[in-house]
């Protein structure tokens, strides 16, 4: 037995892409356009461990995605916590919970999946900005 | 970077680990209580694939698990999908969607997280009672 995936939904695919690849660090490992069913499938994983993937599905036709309590979210682990930060913020993502213990942060994807990330090894060293940034919302 | 987890509430811990233990086949890796938070966490991965795991948050004040759209399900590749639904339809869980191809089925968690049961390799052959068998609910 083996983990293949999470399926998120997405509301729009080259806004969750921009958001899963270019400014989290995960990889395309394949996409599939299924005309007859109206759908797009993309699959990513993280550079170096491509056996854990989450599967993008974009309907076609508009839906609403809201989200419910029962799932709560994915977390990957990031070889420094403040560089994963920092690259997010400057590309627009809020970071609803900073990396105060240089250890754990969360964001969420545009169609809020929540996604926690935490230091690979012992937190880094309490370091500003991180340190005294507030809380934005939930996550 | 490496996925690490998807976490997901439950509402009623045993009867969770129940399901992803005794009926699924998931195995435990690491249990926290927190008493100070008043919440446990449990974390389950599949034999032989225990990196990419799955978080159970329970906590210990009830609260309502509702599902969203935006998380779709977690999926898992098992040995042989026949002997994993009958496993689980004997044990009491519905099968939503019966593997019909010999290759794919969903069932769902206790608080509605669907998951969906992947047939390693290609398809086993069309079988009876699967074949023949009716969807029930959504997944």
């Amino acid at each position: 037995m083996k983990y293949l995936h999470t399926m998120v939904r997405v509301n729009d695919l080259d806004k969750s892409l921009e958001f899963y690849c270019d400014k989290l660090g995960l990889e395309q490992r394949g996409r599939y356009d299924v005309e007859a069913g109206r759908f797009t499938l993309v699959f990513l994983s993280a550079p170096g461990n491509e056996d854990a993937q989450v599967e993008l599905t974009h309907n076609w036709d508009p839906e609403e995605l809201d989200e419910g309590r029962n799932f709560g979210h994915l977390a990957y682990e990031v070889e420094n916590i403040y560089d994963v930060c920092q690259r997010l913020q400057d590309n627009g993502v809020t970071i609803n919970r900073p990396p105060r213990d240089g250890r754990m942060a969360f964001v969420r994807s545009p169609d809020n999946i929540s996604i926690e990330l935490l230091q690979r090894g012992e937190a880094l060293p309490i370091q500003e900005p991180w340190a005294s940034m507030d809380n934005v919302g939930h996550w």
